[in-house]
């Protein structure tokens, strides 16, 4: 889907592989089919200025975040995914108030579907599948200012820690669209 | 499966629905079918010696904590969950360290496992689902001096914020005795 050798060059990354040392992205960072829920197949070119909607670091502290809600997608995708937000995002779900305000931060953490033989085994069934190895991350980000082309919102996703960068740059917002009713976010929160 | 009247005849439930407002559950407190990644379909009788090892609250402000893992069981079942943990828990999560401290408590949350009709067609493909209406909560509460019998968990399921009894008190314990290796718990932590 995307040359990792060509993105690498496109991007400054620093020392090792830890998240914190990613530092900077200088032109298309993150933003493949990074959709909240959803990343289609897509292919395109880079649009230098629409790109620099999208942010190339992973927001501190992510995966500390209080759960929105979690899903399944099928197909190709083949994961199972979980949807949490930052303390802003939360506090809007949780108050049903929209637009999201600027601040709010949404991430999609998503692993492999896979069945789990332990589980079966005690429930004596072939019934159960469990989130395997890690596939992604991607995260939308309400910026309503900076983010002015795509509804205020920045779209990025990582793979083991470094930004992913594909197709065209408005690809996510587009499938986000939508959902516009509920400021292009498709996930209601799980109570 | 079971007498939800019998249940609140025997729990003493004040005021209205509210999840703060349980206060005290006298004698069996939930724990049914209640396993951590499990809800098994058992049939059986109240052991009140037994039952005394389970708790009958909700641990507050359980929805806030932090995601351990994501889940989906088919079958009977047919819903899709997600795992948490307190501070305890996901730092002993962590570091990878056995037995779980006293003080540890894992939620189970689960919903029905539903379709979603608006992520399809913007994938273009039957293959999303996602969390309907909330199905039930389980807890397992780490205590290694009060449930001695238990492997040192208490286990306790809720619904609809009320306490659900079930079945032999020992149940929940029996089918995670597999995973006596990772002191009785299944779930993986998800990366």
């Amino acid at each position: 889907m995307f040359s990792a050798k060509a993105l690498r060059m496109m991007l400054k990354i620093e020392g090792d592989n830890s998240v914190n040392r990613i530092t900077f992205v200088s032109v298309a960072a993150a933003f493949l089919a990074s959709l909240l829920t959803f990343a289609p197949y897509v292919s395109g070119h880079t649009d230098e200025k629409a790109s620099q909607n999208y942010e190339g670091k992973i927001p501190a502290g992510y995966r500390d975040w209080k759960l929105i809600s979690v899903a399944h997608e099928a197909g190709n995708l083949n994961d199972i995914r979980a949807i949490l937000g930052n303390d802003v995002a939360i506090k809007a779900y949780r108050e049903e108030k929209l637009p999201f305000p600027d601040g709010a931060i949404i991430a999609r953490l998503a692993w492999k579907y896979v069945p789990s033989e332990e589980n079966n085994k005690v429930f004596g069934s072939e019934q159960s599948f469990v989130a395997g190895s890690p596939t992604n991350v991607q995260f939308m980000v309400k910026d309503s200012k900076r983010y002015t082309a795509t509804g205020g919102w920045g779209f990025s996703q990582f793979t083991n820690g470094k930004p992913v960068n594909e197709a065209e740059p408005e690809t996510c917002f587009r499938c986000h669209e939508p959902a516009k009713a509920r400021d292009f976010i498709f996930t209601h929160y799980a109570p």
